[in-house]
């Protein structure tokens, strides 16, 4: 499947913190670069997420605000 | 200024596409990945961003999605 | 691939607006019930996005607000 | 209300299961096509959606991400 | 009509900046607070947003970020 | 820091509702007009945000919908 979410950044599950409606999902997506993702508990069960898994972190650019300091 | 969104990635800004309307720009968080954010023209002008800038990408957890082959 | 996100609509593209910035694109996952997505022009290109096209409407479940008369 | 957001899917909630933070509410928009939403508990209890209840998904034409297999 | 989203912000439009993609509209929603939206053109012609309309700004909590110095 | 996001409105904040996955923020940004924010709690904690608290309701211009009535 292709997205035309215009990043799709590959990387590796280092931790799923299951809460009772959300769960917290921090990827490696190069080294020492993580990325934090927070999905429905249900979507994480279904893609049967867990440490190590390969995953990408798909996020529309219009998402992505810039700061600068 | 702290920011609550979770994802707050530092890197430098590799190229910036002015449009009509909205500018491109292409930042590089790591040697070889880079994330694309879509931004108004304004705001690019009014933060000055340009090929070299140090920047950050700002993402709220809650837009990242993931997916798994 | 399996996205995070809760909503894959299947549908056929009806109509394809391509604007100088971005792309306006009508999907139709039902008999007279139309999705409206506006993608940018680069990645509308890359996915070979036209009329006849089979695609899935992707949208997360916190970016659907509901309305009541 | 008018609303700018380019989608106002009419449809009848099938399911509504209240979470401790969240509601998920299932709106069917077509026969076999249903969209789900993540409202706050508190916005589903001033709305009173509840099974049966006529609503409208409302979706932003730039959160329809589109996906080709 | 009632929307989920948390924040319905009644205004006053000051200036709309109609674009070739997209309408910039400014809303004041307090002497001297005013927000910034972008809607498509298309949605603006729709509305008949022009200066002086009496509007929302509809804005969900999730969309809004938190900053501190 | 600046952001891209074009509304950072100045603001004070009324009330925190904790949750055990999402804290509520009211934020008041001007006599009478509140802002409500949902961020996660980690968020919250990590900015220390308490009522008194002088903050930024920070909203992307593509994240504010217009409704009329």
């Amino acid at each position: 499947m292709q997205v035309s979410a215009r990043n799709a950044l590959k990387g590796t599950v280092k931790k799923v913190l299951p809460g009772l409606v959300n769960s917290e999902v921090i990827i490696e997506i190069a080294p020492g670069v993580e990325v934090t993702s927070i999905i429905t508990k249900t979507s994480a069960d279904n893609l049967k997420i867990q440490e190590g898994s390969q995953v990408y972190a798909v996020i529309k650019a219009t998402d992505v605000i810039i700061a600068t300091d």
